[in-house]
């Protein structure tokens, strides 16, 4: 699924938000990128240190002239705004577009772009217009202008989240090795064990017991204590009590 | 609630990264950062460029020596972790952490630390063991390094999402008051004396740690203490204790 997912950057200014574009797809396992009328060049020094060993991915990239020859294989187009502009159009949020993807991408022939603009301007009305919906990341409305490559790394993101939930609903839910949890009996052996020990540390008295074990319990149980550590606590609770009847 | 998360940056070697990280967090209307140690001059040409109008977030930055200055007072620390080490420790995925944070950060005096490690090594099994969990963003398995700044992002943008979320459920029931949870600080003073008594006991041997302590803070740290129940536990340990001492 995510090998059909391209991004496609217009008129990017700076290499090093290229690298970063690419490190961001790398990290997330995208691959493909186009770059549309760049308006510096793609690969400088900058970029290679930004893309810190993912500029393979610059490397592959197509460079185009127009956004036309960048997504026309495209079964969806979804350009990143800043806002909505004058003409309302169907906007969906990052997570929204993520949910949506393995359906979108169902299809051996389907194909997913993820437009994004210029640092300083974005995309224009007429690019937006080519967009079968824009997506907005929320931002902070005082300051709302994300850095580009940083723009890509949550769509990107959300990119990975969606196909790692697919993953996770084909592949069956394979349940973890994990410790075994202390059983019921257990527990109770160890609070009677530890009862007894603050009784004989003369902590506690059992004749004005004022929740202490009721506290205690809640504490442990809320815990969900692995056998493993049980086992700890009750060596504990053993080396306290020959410490008191050493003492006897 | 967007205003008590904390972000904090140990030993930053880069002032791009500072930069990008204030950036990422006003973008998403976070504010407070915390550099531990930096390895570099936090605030350089590089800083205010890559910041990009969101420098007087690390003019407004708090530098301190070690992570318990920068963390004592947040009732939930989580680390930023590239894979599980040694001992498994919990671990949440952004997605669930921001879920989570509307109730963590219900109750007016509770903090979250978000903790984020070297670029280069991230953070140390000793840092890692003073968090209650280890967040870890999904990447590439081949290419899983995500830049620092771009890490900040990712969880930021998941705060956000769940503040938006919150804002959202305007007839969101009355939260129900909780106990005040144990601090960073109060937890750590639990655990120095939690040590001293088992030294005192004989159960526990600095010399052949053979992972105990690390085993007991998983625990507890996994049970979220309140404060009064650190209490009572911190109560525990000065009787047994005392049985010591009277026995010498």
């Amino acid at each position: 699924m995510l090998e059909r997912i391209r991004i496609v950057l217009i008129g990017t200014s700076h290499p090093g938000n290229i690298g970063g574009t690419a490190r961001a797809m790398h990290n997330m396992g995208l691959s493909e990128l186009a770059l549309v009328a760049p308006r510096c060049e793609p690969l400088t020094a900058d970029t290679v240190s930004r893309a810190s060993g993912a500029d393979h991915i610059v490397h592959g990239a197509r460079t185009v002239e127009s956004l036309e020859q960048a997504v026309g294989d495209a079964t969806l187009v979804v350009g990143a705004s800043a806002r909505s502009r004058t003409l309302p159009w169907p906007m969906i949020t990052p997570r929204a577009l993520g949910e949506r993807l393995p359906a979108e991408l169902a299809s051996a022939e389907a194909r997913v772009a993820l437009v994004f603009g210029r640092e300083d301007s974005g995309l224009t009305n007429a690019e937006l217009q080519r967009c079968h919906a824009h997506v907005h990341i929320p931002t902070n409305p005082d300051f709302s202008s994300l850095n580009l490559a940083a723009a890509v790394q949550v769509l990107a993101y959300e990119c990975r989240q969606a196909w790692l939930g697919q993953q996770e609903s084909t592949a069956q839910a394979e349940v973890l090795p994990t410790q075994p949890l202390a059983s019921h009996q257990e527990l109770e052996r160890y609070f009677a064990h530890l009862e007894r020990t603050l009784v004989t540390i003369g902590f506690h008295d059992p004749a004005t017991p004022r929740q202490l074990m009721a506290r205690l319990r809640r504490f442990t149980l809320r815990a969900r204590p692995e056998r493993m550590e049980l086992n700890i606590l009750r060596g504990i609770l053993t080396a306290t009590e020959q410490q008191a009847e050493r003492r006897e």
